[in-house]
């Protein structure tokens, strides 16, 4: 999720083509002399990646659009990105963390990997009260999306040492159950946040793409209007992980309790992992939707809570998240996963910034809650404002209500074209709902973070456009 | 590499055993009833992985005699954590941009993936002054820990990929050459910082640690000084990657220019590439010791170098280093390594925190980089200090001249063995050699890290006690 500086490689990836299939495969192209190359294959899941990550090649949309109309005033609400200063509480916290440590009293090193244990305490104060989680399940991280990959790093090992397994003690003809030799299986929503199956391609468990936008060994949960975004779990097939994002982006459908109760029994039926992502909790208004997986009943067996400060305090660019490993969550063999967690999070993270952590802090103290909510409050209005104006000239408007994003249906028309027409004519950057996934085809989304004139500016132009 | 936070998980790993070899496999411990399980296989590649990580480990040492004396005044030059403050111009920076996060001018959100573009462009002036390294070369990271698990990521795949190849479409019956089937090989200096091997073994590239020590799959260069600590290279197997680090932790010893004209010859002859660990850099002294692989000619086809903050402006806490990835790397088919790596960054890290970068900045500043400079000239005076008074008293001392560790010889003793007389006698937790590698018997490393009052007072207590 970034701007310019992400460009350039996308396009010479898509420059750099082989001539056919076993070029590709061998490498017999003309870019360099053979003895040039080192001998080091490269990793082939890398080639299965479909073109550019999605938010680069928005960033490459808008570059270009401005490429041509330079005097155009481009208003963007694509890539997700808060906009609104941090409050001041809590960045003259991070200023006065910093400050120290120039001091000896207030100089610190390393600090544990899991985390400050005050904020820990405080995230378990703030989150899940009454809730039964403990400070030592919660592990502090840089982001959501970075412990996206330590958790397909912890998921994904198991297939390999099960190939190799079975390789090497011929385990298959000695009646081992076959789950413990089939490949690991991941469930998406479908649409759903791209990093979820990026990751999974790169970590070698998606399986093939063959062109028709579905990699083979993802579970898609076509989540859509027509089944108010919630899988219809009686036709989904078990997988070990179930990665579930509430509200969802881009949908921005906040699941109910029923519907989490259903996930729930499900995945305790089906002996699944749950990966809930709230990084938009904050953002719920309706109290029939849970802010947390861990208000239903049962889900300290088969679930892990993703969630960050990005969307909630306005720190995209500081980097705070935090990861919830309940103690009851056990492998097949018994053992707690909070403990390999724990080592991989030792062994390949070394904590999230300590002048980071201390405006977390700042955000979870009494007053710098109040901000933070009031930051919540100014994006919903927003979100309120675009879903406003979207449903009076007629289109069908989903999301808004507890997120901040709009989810709206162009039936019949490819969502890449209905992204670029938009561009065309008001100069605002969306992003298409293909990008999320086959069943996201026909929709678009509609960031609504930003400044508020800049909202209703584009409420208007969007108005107009399709009055 | 932190504090009392992640003893009480290590505690917990080693209280879970299992009664047998059968019972470790298949789970049938009376931890749980079944029922409580989910269905998902254990990665059992995390089994392999030797005790608790070992920094963990000494901060369990520690804890344990502090309970034992509680009055003792405990001296730590265990972990090498840096115990200075941040030269205040630096963290006056820092403080600034976190306060202007509050602002509208100041605010800003997601960064680039790989770093801000002033941030990569000071490194190379600071770093790659005629080196002919740019400035898109340059990743910058949370920290080197953290870039050692995303560059396994991005060899490991290649295996995985081969396996599922050679499976699916029967490779080997086709005659595919063997080097596209066979596992990455990694080779690392012996001893060196466990990371490279613990990262290793938990993305299944290590093999099997068959008691003695040693993994089947990692080749072990042994560097001792015997051999002025560098690998015989003409008894050393090729392999794929080649962890090398330099000046080297824990020995202190500083690679020399013709040490490093082999190795990238090596490298160049066998195709292999080498990660070069860069993270000491500063605390060279000798003039004939490069500062970066990239002083050698023809490395920029076969290395990448991996960088941080860390030591040099003592960030253990803040978080910051980078990568450097030449454009001219290419793996076997000639794609070049640097694209794959740019879209790991972009989907597996949403880039380091900006306050964080904003101090980097600030350090390579003029007066930055002189004030940072003092702090690096205090922690080589330490050095200093206690390489002088363990030499004094007949000990064979190495490193301390190019690097802020001190390795010193107790021949035909068991390294865990004095680690710990010399905590009971002396109150002074060091590190056992044979934490970092089992060509680290015998030795024990001590940190330079302190203040000097505290070194003053552990050279004193050391002396006394080998007089």
């Amino acid at each position: 999720m970034s701007h310019a500086m992400t460009l350039q490689p996308v396009m010479i990836i898509q420059a750099f083509s082989f001539k056919n299939e076993k070029d590709r495969l061998f490498g017999m192209n003309t870019i360099s002399p053979l003895r040039c190359r080192t001998k080091v294959a490269r990793n082939a899941n890398m080639e299965k990646l479909r073109n550019g990550y999605l938010f680069p090649e928005i960033s490459r949309l808008e570059l270009e659009h401005i490429e041509k109309y330079p005097n155009a005033k481009l208003i963007s609400l694509g890539i997700g990105d808060t906009t609104e200063p941090v409050p001041e509480i809590i960045a003259s916290s991070m200023a006065n963390y910093a400050h120290a440590l120039s001091t000896a009293d207030g100089y610190s090193g390393y600090g544990p990997e899991q985390g400050n244990k005050a904020l820990r305490e405080a995230i378990v104060k703030a989150f899940y009260k009454d809730l039964q989680i403990k400070d030592t399940e919660v592990f502090v991280s840089d982001g959501a999306q970075c412990d996206i990959t330590r958790l397909q790093v912890l998921n994904y090992r198991f297939r390999l040492a099960d190939a190799r397994y079975l390789n090497t003690c011929n385990a298959r003809s000695k009646g081992i159950p076959l789950l413990l030799g089939s490949e690991v299986t991941i469930a998406v929503q479908d649409p759903s946040f791209p990093a979820y199956i990026d990751s999974s391609v790169i970590i070698g468990q998606a399986g093939d793409e063959g062109g028709s936008g579905r990699y083979g060994s993802i579970e898609y949960m076509k989540c859509g209007p027509e089944n108010n975004f919630f899988p219809d779990l009686a036709t989904t097939s078990r997988t070990d992980v179930i990665f579930f994002c509430s509200p969802n982006n881009p949908t921005g459908h906040a699941a109910t309790r029923e519907q989490l109760e259903l996930l729930v029994k499900f995945a305790r039926d089906n002996g699944s992992i749950i990966i809930f992502d709230s990084a938009y909790s904050s953002y719920v208004q309706d109290d029939n939707c849970p802010r947390s997986i861990f208000e239903i009943s049962g889900s300290r067996q088969v679930a892990i809570e993703i969630s960050s400060f990005s969307k909630f305090a306005g720190f995209t660019g500081v980097r705070l998240g935090w990861t919830v490993v309940p103690d009851e969550l056990l492998y097949l063999n018994g053992f707690p996963v909070i403990h390999d967690f724990n080592r991989i999070v030792s062994t390949c993270f070394n904590g999230a910034s300590n002048v980071a952590q201390a405006g977390g802090l700042a955000c979870l103290s009494s007053q710098g809650f109040k901000a933070v909510n009031s930051l919540v409050d100014y994006y919903m209005e927003n979100a309120n404002i675009l879903g406003e104006a979207l449903s009076s000239v007629g289109l069908q408007v989903f999301g808004s209500a507890n997120a901040p994003y709009i989810w709206v249906h162009f039936p019949g028309s490819n969502s890449w074209d209905v992204c670029k027409d938009i561009l065309e004519k008001t100069h605002i950057i969306t992003v298409p709902g293909s990008g999320f996934g086959p069943s996201g085809e026909e929709f678009l989304r509609i960031s609504a973070f930003g400044h508020r004139e800049c909202i209703l500016e584009a409420a208007a132009r969007l108005k107009t456009l399709f009055l």
